[in-house]
């Protein structure tokens, strides 16, 4: 003991959406917390920090132990240190997230370490201040969206207007006026048009367009401004 | 103790950047650190968070304690935590950060705590990860520069535009194309010219500008690209 201060602990949380491709739907990662206080409700994957580990290191631990998921690309958004957040002691809470693509293997691997994925419009009640870390994550997911392209990691190689409108609508959690958004998106010129058509959804079909990989990549970088507020 | 696990310090850090109106420069506010290890060497304002204080509150305090400054804005920008960063133990920290505009009367009182304004090409060795936290700080500021308007906090209401570009070639750390930078930065809309030129430049003198203030906090809502890449 070098210093002569209180110590707390310190704990991960892991805020992750998924892209459902198949329902076309934005869902978030919760588990049953494992210690009391507030044991076996609803909460975002976490846990305490180790005391030789890196707090990254800390997120994928978290992460893989509750969920099965390894791998996942894990970002710090934020620390939540109000005094009396956790009646159980002080904890101060860093917050990484992340937004990944679900497939059938993804749902099985986490239902079977007893997680699940929630969609955003029926959340259960969470713990303490999770539904301020879950809010922090879709405004910040939604600046992402109008700062920067999104889709090109959460849809498939080729899809159409409609179903990428879909995963912006699923972000904004409101419908966006088609027109606006075909005319505003295919200006960032970062579609590619391709010779095919998609029939499933109507007669005349909608064409399917590609994401063009360098331009994408560029305008993460560079950024663009897309202003989806008029419906 | 009601958890079943290694509880830790946790510590602030201020990043607080300077524009120094008179001297047009940027500068970082430092502070010799009061604590072993490396007390008396050069560290960002630090401290560590009391039991039953608020991560901001805390960064409040910090900062007013050993600078005299109160009331600056402070915001969250990361926490860093990896496992051996501080020899003294185990020690998470989290960064907060702001750009004020230095006037005589902030000098003075900063002088008077013993802490002092750096000027960023000129810094002294600082402590552990501190010059880590001020590159992640100067990134930000880019990023910031490039997608938001910057200036009216920083400077006098009406201000010539060599004034506002020695600012951004401030922030950015190399010279900017003057001609380049007028286009894109009157292209945004956000600067009204006055009637009134500052001669103490030249003979020709240089017309002011103010910001468009309704504009200026529009566009720091919805954001912008300007691309100073080209030189």
């Amino acid at each position: 003991m070098t210093y002569q201060h209180p110590t707390m602990w310190v704990s991960i949380d892991c805020l992750v959406f998924g892209y459902d491709v198949s329902e076309e739907n934005l869902k978030l990662l919760l588990f049953q917390r494992k210690v009391e206080p507030f044991a076996g409700q609803w909460s975002l994957i976490g846990g305490f920090v180790n005391e030789n580990e890196d707090l990254l290191a800390g997120a994928q631990r978290v992460l893989k132990t509750f969920t099965g998921l390894d791998g996942v690309f894990l970002e710090q958004l934020s620390t939540f240190g109000k005094a009396h957040r956790d009646p159980g002691g002080r904890v101060v809470s860093v917050l990484y997230w992340s937004l990944i693509k679900l497939d059938s293997i993804q749902k099985e691997v986490v239902n079977s370490h007893g997680a699940g994925w929630f969609d955003l419009e029926q959340l259960p009640d969470l713990v303490m201040d999770h539904l301020d870390m879950t809010q922090l994550g879709m405004e910040q997911l939604r600046r992402n969206a109008t700062t920067t392209p999104i889709g090109f990691e959460l849809l498939p190689e080729k899809f159409t207007l409609p179903q990428l409108l879909r995963l912006y609508e699923g972000i904004y959690g409101k419908s966006i006026d088609d027109r606006n958004f075909r005319k505003k998106i295919l200006a960032t010129d970062v579609l590619v048009r391709l010779d095919e058509k998609d029939k499933s959804g109507s007669k005349k079909g909608a064409y399917k367009y590609m994401f063009d990989e360098r331009k994408y990549h560029e305008l993460k970088q560079r950024g663009y401004h897309l202003d989806f507020s008029i419906k």
